[in-house]
């Protein structure tokens, strides 16, 4: 008998109670389909018994590439349903990267929308342990290899329930492959008690209650929506999909659906606010947004409409967002540029998070005197369990105790960080990692290439985007555009680099490391940050 | 090294977090005093340290005898930073139960405001375990007998800080004693994981924000305030401190500290309604209420001052709430009386609890038909881990897997609780237990009853009050004033009888058993439930 005084803890008792008290609620709105609550909880439950009917059991993988549609949504539950593990799949990357995904993470089914999968005809048949690949068929495209229909695939299951439980707390509910510095993308571990209690803390700082509505601007593949999946479940509020970010639909919707949350980086927020269909916001709207400071001019902006902004910051392995930038009393009364200059800051640990530091080599805390400078370490309830199959990355990313999260920080007097740099080569692109070193290989595979180096540049749409500075080998003459196209043949084209410069040589140390911070400098001489 | 992805839950986190982001913001309002948090984490830590010099340690009880004053909050915090465990005194109590506490708690410290100690001059020198008084002087009273004055208490404890963690999340944080059906208290055990998880519940489902102000009208000694010592606390709210319900005091309060939220019995809310003082909130307020169903006319004079009312139910067993009646959609827009007829529900659980039941004597679920009766039964993260000391009567209460609340509801079809009786012998009145046995006994020890029976009897200001049935002694003739008067002098006064009815014989069954439901039917006859 289950201890009276214990739950393990759950994602999965947050649809349980959102279908037991709203059954009739409007829990999905996928364009004028309308899932209920109830028909949500059934057909979780029938997704996983019909993984359970093909073969897959406690621990095994799952892989989903599919855009935000309410399948997607679904899976957050169902595998988790069987105390299987779902592998969100970024639908923009290559052919290659998604193989490497599916065998790294050793993913049994994947399941996938054939418009997508379509893509993925050149290696359909050189996946190592995916033994079926479902399709839903939402445009009619055709797959060009076989694929088992989504709904012959929900046949094998039985409507019997499944206890919304799990046996351990820390037992893992998803993998999400983030970019790293290596090139190869690393598989993070989130556990069912992580991903609850980030839920309740994205509850609690976006100010979600019953009443929200939920625009899916950010995609779900992303580190699961910063737990937004479960959260908004949880608080019984009302998801609705949106499959592709596009600035005159989403204005659409926040009228016809009466959106009151949002969650997307600020480079959304521009085409929002730019776009033809701008207008005031029905209702007032709670806009979270992450992966780059918000600038004064959307803060003012989108207050005009009469949205408010939460700035939260974090990595895909914090389970999204870790810290929020608190308003302080006061801050709401002041003028625009002041309060922007506030609400740029990445803020302080979330309430369930434990307190954020920034240090120095030594692991020790810089001092809080908004100058000095030091990388952002993490710790607590909503730090991954690890990097999937890969201790050493692990072992490295949890140096001294907390997470490395690789960006670097002032620490101002009052204990909020606000980020200024970035350790790592990673270059953030409409909150995507692109790993500069993964670039540049592909670059370096062109046979006019001598060398190179990339590096992140501003940019007012995406907030960075790679630029390449490329020397070529003694008498070949490829044009950057010719490059471009080379490297956007090899990985995901949103990696490939906006601008390449052909320079006759690179700058580099005495002993020949190429110093990317001259490069750097050059570029954002006049940005008070080096990330953006 | 601690693990860099689990931290130990604890509400001892919340205060850390709020002295971090929130140092310079009121953390407690007491009359003019005004304490920032950074100050509420100073005083914390100093009163752990004192208790540490004065020999207490990890696992130790400390007793606190205070109404709503800021030691009293910060009491939630300091034994914690210990280890130690707070046991909150109600301090309506007579001498005899608080020293019944003092000893089955084996408290070795007891902190406590002078005027209230001033009651204790008949026990002090016969506490077993208790090693030494506290007392904190804010009206100049004598105790009538030697105790440490709190600054000198203080004094023995230095600012050196500990850290805000505990090493099991699964270790006793409090320690609450409740009357129950045997007459004898029973201290009910809560956790940091339970304590945590319950604030983060109230904070919630009662909506608090960073801006919350919220007014101490329940008293923190009841149930740790319903967790929410803990929960305003995390969320950085203010706390404004109110030793004393007076309808007079609170409307003061709520528009000279611009209140937004409170907690309070339906008694409390008639009284307000009814105050000269009366009149529109100056700012939105939400009213969490519970111990009893607020009536139509509440939820409508409420609504119509500006307050919006959140129906909780839950008892000391269960952290306090453990439900809510969650609005449906459609609920704001109807009649008040419909609407009442609503809100009047205990509702669904908490969303960090697991669904409530109700049940049948077998353990199985009771139509949902809104007709057939059951008992409400709970279990999750939020259930007590036992009564202390007493397997006994912790196995009796967990019997079948679910801790048995004694209350009896019907089960509506959309899955709400509705209480509609009590299968113990329990009078809630103005949200306190008081046990008809322990008034029995107490009426029994008058020399001229013969023998009598207590029921529940509905009341306007307190929600129940107990009524006595007394048959006299042949040739006795005891007034009811008198047997009233008898019964004051032994236990609390709140727990007296208001009315004794002499009878000539009680109502039996053939083996002759008291039918006290003959006696409810009797007093209820107007009524739908037989609770209040």
């Amino acid at each position: 008998m289950p201890a009276v005084n214990r739950t393990e803890l759950t994602p999965l008792s947050f649809l349980e109670r959102s279908a037991l008290v709203y059954p009739g609620k409007t829990a999905i709105v996928d364009g004028d389909r309308r899932i209920t609550y109830d028909r949500m909880a059934a057909r979780t439950t029938r997704m996983a018994n019909a993984m359970a009917a093909s073969g897959l059991g406690p621990g095994d993988r799952v892989a989903f590439l599919c855009t935000n549609i309410p399948e997607m949504l679904i899976a957050h539950f169902a595998p988790a349903l069987l105390g299987a593990v779902l592998v969100s799949v970024n639908v923009r990357l290559s052919p290659e990267e998604i193989r490497y995904i599916l065998d790294h993470s050793g993913a049994k089914l994947l399941v996938g929308e054939t418009h997508l999968l379509a893509g993925l005809a050149g290696i359909a048949d050189r996946l190592a342990t995916v033994s079926e690949i479902v399709g839903i068929d939402r445009t009619g495209a055709e797959t060009g290899f076989p694929v088992t229909p989504f709904d012959e695939f929900l046949a094998r299951g039985s409507d019997r329930p499944r206890p919304w439980e799990v046996d351990d707390e820390d037992r893992i509910i998803a993998i999400n492959y983030t970019s790293g510095t290596t090139g190869r993308p690393k598989g993070v571990m989130f556990t069912h008690r992580g991903t609850y209690l980030n839920a309740l803390g994205e509850i609690i700082h976006s100010r979600h209650s019953p009443d929200s509505v939920y625009l899916w601007t950010l995609p779900m593949f992303h580190c699961n929506g910063w737990c937004t999946t479960w959260g908004v479940t949880g608080i019984g509020g009302t998801h609705v999909c949106l499959p592709k970010v596009d600035p005159a639909e989403i204005w659409s919707l926040v009228d016809s659906e009466q959106v009151t949350h949002f969650n997307a980086a600020p480079t959304v927020l521009i085409s929002l606010a730019n776009a033809p269909e701008a207008h005031p916001f029905p209702r007032p709207v709670t806009i979270t947004t992450a992966g780059a400071p918000p600038s004064p001019t959307i803060i003012e902006a989108m207050g005009n409409l009469g949205a408010e902004i939460v700035h939260m910051y974090g990595l895909t392995e914090t389970y999204g967002p870790h810290t929020v930038c608190e308003l302080q009393p006061g801050v709401p009364g002041m003028p625009v540029d002041e309060r922007a200059r506030f609400l740029a800051r990445q803020g302080v640990s979330f309430i369930i998070a434990e307190p954020t530091r920034v240090v120095d080599d030594r692991m020790e805390d810089i001092p809080q005197d908004a100058t000095a400078l030091g990388e952002v370490v993490m710790r607590g309830n909503n730090v991954m369990k690890g990097y999937f199959d890969n201790p050493e990355a692990t072992g490295e990313a949890f140096r001294g105790g907390y997470f490395h999260s690789g960006d670097i920080a002032v620490w101002h007097p009052d204990g909020y960080i606000d980020l200024r740099d970035r350790s790592k080569d990673i270059i953030i692109s409409g909150g995507e990692n692109i790993s500069t070193i993964e670039v540049e290989k592909a670059i370096a595979s062109h046979p006019a290439v001598l060398e190179c180096a990339v590096i992140a540049v501003p940019h007012d749409r995406w907030g960075e985007r790679p630029k390449a500075f490329v020397v070529r080998k003694a008498g070949r003459t490829a044009s950057p555009h010719e490059i471009i196209d080379h490297v956007r043949d090899r990985i995901a084209a949103f990696k490939a680099p906006d601008e390449v410069e052909i320079v006759e040589s690179l700058p580099k140390t005495s002993t020949g490391k190429i110093q990317k911070f001259v490069l750097r400098d050059r570029e954002w001489k006049d940005h008070e940050r080096r990330i953006n």
